[in-house]
């Protein structure tokens, strides 16, 4: 049986013009400010006029641990939220826009698959509404500002040694990693060492996304620490007077960007900060906005249950106000089978027992989501060489958690697959069972939120970090931060800090090698391993093999 | 008398929505891509079915040299349009963009000024459509694609300390100028000498205003020679095989963007190289597009007319097949008394005598045009202040001169004030008058042309240049490339290669300090004098007063 790649149905998608998406929300097309006949922005003004609306309910799609095998997560938000609509319910889906840069890379992903994508998918692995170009040109004001006041006098006396405040690119570019900048004699400046990070790792990206509204988005990026004087006085983006201008840059990027499904339904794509240093959800504003106007909000977090869940609720809803009703953890029977033990070449044989062995991971996922006060739901992903056997030992499983698992076949079927998984979810949120809680309190020490993190949530004994570490965090809450959450940076793969412990593993330590305050942003960043802020190029990157065809589509991107 | 900022008289500007204004030009909502609801890009597609239609007429906008005193070229560009539209022709405008950087240094720039202007002004001069993001993009994925075959092995045998592509941002930062790249060990790269420029002066921008069509953009971006190899033998963006993928990122940015003037007529404003390195014209595909559609289509190209007209004669009109029927020179009072002798704090007085000194500059400009075979037409652009008898001076130098000068009062009155002088410039585009020819023909030396250049229009002795620099030159004859045009880097200032030199000078040499080939674009650059590709920013940036006031509206930026 031959399917169809995922570029292949998204071409033959049916669009509707957009300003039809936005009817069935009730945003008429002078709210909508189009890009092209397929997406658009909802304008600022609009969303202020339906700030009186009721919330509608909002569902969390997160998953296991990821594998090889892909788990689909982005493909179950988006079937879902065609299923929500094909039983009748007014839904909207939100999902975070996608990095340039690392499709030339590797090759570009899509926004879901199979029958279950949002579209347009070139341009929204391409330039999109320009979002992320608008944040690459606020972030990189705000250096320039930093050097040009160095270079006019430095009345700040700021160190030029402490600046840490880098540049930004949307683009893999190993050669910008580290710099020295402020070359070439007096009129250029002061030499100093300097860098760039791709675009989604900046803290104003992070911003973007928490920014209740543009007032609030100033307020956080006059907050931004961008340097330190030799008395390791802070120096804020305010000082440097750039929040103003870099708010001017970003207005348009903080309206949400509106697309549609495959099946015609309205999909808010906005935003996409790193889920390491940052907390990997798409905008706060585009998940309100939805709320206010669909009665249905299906989202999602980046990574697993591990890191994505646990800062979507403990960042993202703690700061924005916001309560899941019910959360969805996408499995897969091949992912199971991996954290079974099983090799990604062996994943086509049934192998009933690697799968039960396997179901640990998301056993402990599930009993971590439920610890949030929140009801779960696990769909299974449907993969075509999945056995009837294999679907019944992970919804045994479930079953055995206290749970319920429902097979979904949305990348095959479309919202017909969905259908019973949408039915069960609108059944939990409507019951309103959740009773929604951070696992920890504001006022909690940093150290002891590290420690509850990994204790609760990973499973391990204990959180180490030197002297140095935990001076700095002390410091923090002397200097009145001690308030903030915490945001994890760590692998995706383990619930440890090894990428090859699969599973559900105990006995384990989380090492912190380095903890960093994003102060606009709101948070503080724990790094428990290597984190890549500026990502290379492979040996063949996807870029040379990208071109445009006869026809004028995009070939090699995906 | 209290005249209202170019910025009060933007935002009282009734603006149509963009449909309306496509089809004053035969465009059909579904052939513009919109952006927002005030700007949108012509489709591709509809640009190639109107492949067929006769070509309008085309007019040249160009101007003495600058002073400080402000000539209004943009905004009698703009008068003219919106002048011919009112005297039931069909006009259409076509500008460049504005690059986003500078304006973060000093205020921004109107598009026009007073009642001659192009809206939106804002969006003009910040992201606009995000045609400066995608060269940037495209660009800075080159860089990384250099560095990348570099680390990855470089089998093409670059030579680290001859890698000429750059790269870009549309950021005034004089800390980028120069950078070490690839510092921090084995992981990230080769560490060398390396530099970025501000986006406008990207080879990427010249080419994308003078390709025909995605093809030829592809072709073009192909051909830049980005580094050479220990033998000095050039190795081109092909070899690194980013041409496909940068074509891919520059295929939205291709398509011509359409807005209005304040008195609801096209205007397409595409592209913004610079006019110094590049030659500093709106895109070709605008301004052939504009003439398929448009009866009269009106232009300018940067600085006076010595380096502007030259550049779009010899390079734009001879590459694209282009040949203008009319060009206006503009030229204002204040200018004149500038030229001769006055200052700029004296310009309220009248002086008559320093009006008519001054003409001399004007009178060069005139006969230069002409040697192109083309009718010229003087329009002063009226200034308040400006006497009767200095406006009859001028008129009479250029009645003596064998021309014509039309006092035009846009600024004040909109297309009321212009009326007399589109009347002017459509007889003489209708009389069909113009012989057009560059004024040097492909196969002559480069160094002759230069020469001719010097010579003939800057009134140069001679032009110096060492050995090295003539050996360049055959050099590239050798390789091929002898049959491109020289494209002038040189102060806009005066006719010679010092600022200071107003008027009409002679007894000068102009000296050649380095020679570059841009053989995407298709030009030798020649550069006599200090020409800087990064500016930074001063003591007090424009940026530091940029914010959203309480009505969201911009202010700072203008």
């Amino acid at each position: 049986m031959a399917f169809k790649t995922d570029i292949e149905i998204a071409r033959e998608a049916k669009k509707r013009p957009i300003q039809e998406i936005g009817e069935k929300l009730g945003i008429s097309s002078a709210d909508l400010l189009p890009y092209g006949h397929d997406k658009a922005k909802v304008s600022q003004t609009f969303i202020d006029s339906v700030q009186g609306n009721p919330n509608g309910k909002l569902i969390l799609v997160t998953a296991i641990n990821p594998t090889p095998a892909g788990e689909g997560k982005t493909t179950t938000t988006v079937g879902l939220g065609d299923g929500l609509n094909r039983i009748g319910k007014k839904a909207a889906v939100c999902i975070r826009e996608a990095s340039l840069g690392p499709n030339f890379g590797m090759k570009g992903g899509a926004a879901g698959g199979g029958y279950a994508q949002i579209v347009p998918m070139e341009e929204m692995n391409l330039h999109f509404t320009g979002d992320f170009h608008a944040i690459t040109s606020a972030h990189n004001l705000l250096s320039a500002m930093i050097d040009n006041h160095i270079y006019w006098g430095n009345a700040l006396e700021i160190d030029t040694r402490r600046v840490v405040w880098r540049r930004a690119l949307d683009m893999n570019d190993r050669a910008l990693r580290t710099i020295t900048a402020s070359l070439g004699g007096v009129a250029n400046g002061f030499p100093r060492e300097a860098g760039f990070d791709i675009t989604v790792a900046s803290e104003v990206m992070a911003i973007l996304c928490l920014a209740t509204n543009l007032k609030d988005l100033e307020k956080r990026l006059g907050d931004m620490i961008v340097a330190y004087t030799r008395e390791r006085k802070p120096i804020y983006a305010r000082d440097i007077k750039a929040d103003g201008a870099m708010t001017v840059l970003l207005k348009d990027a903080m309206q949400p960007n509106l697309v549609q499904t495959l099946e015609n339904n309205p999909a808010f794509v906005h935003g996409g900060p790193f889920a390491n240093i940052a907390h990997g959800c798409n905008s706060v504003i585009a998940t309100t906005t939805a709320l206010k106007l669909a009665d249905y909000v299906v989202t999602e977090a980046g990574f697993g249950a591990d890191l994505g869940a646990e800062k979507f609720m403990n960042i993202k809803c703690r700061k924005a106000g916001l309560a899941p009703s019910c959360v969805v953890v996408v499995a897969t029977v091949r992912a199971m089978k991996m954290n079974g033990g099983v090799a990604k070449a062996d994943l086509g044989a049934e192998n009933v027992d690697a799968v039960k062995s396997g179901c640990a991971n998301l056993g402990r996922h599930i009993e971590n989501v439920k610890s949030f006060g929140v009801p779960v739901v696990v769909a299974i992903n449907h993969f075509v060489t999945d056995t009837d056997a294999e679907v019944q030992a992970v919804k045994e499983y479930v079953k055995d958690q206290g749970s319920e698992a429902i097979l979904s076949r949305h990348w095959e079927l479309g919202s017909e697959g969905s259908a019973e998984l949408a039915t069960r979810v609108a059944e939990i949120a409507d019951g309103d069972s959740a009773n929604f809680a951070p696992i920890y309190p504001d006022e909690m020490p940093l150290f002891q939120k590290i420690e509850t993190i990994a204790k609760r949530i990973y499973r391990a004994d204990e959180v180490l970090a030197d002297t140095k570490i935990r001076n700095q965090l002390k410091e923090w809450e002397e200097q009145g931060y001690g308030h903030l959450p915490v945001c994890m940076a760590k692998t995706q793969y383990s619930f440890t800090t090894d990428p090859e412990r699969r599973g559900a593993p105990t006995g384990f330590s989380v090492p912190v090698r380095e903890v960093r305050l994003s102060a606009g942003a709101g948070f503080v960043v724990v790094i428990c391993g290597e984190i890549m802020t500026m990502p290379g190029l492979p040996r063949v990157p996807s870029a040379e093999n990208i071109r445009l065809n006869a026809d004028g589509d995009v070939e090699g991107l995906f």
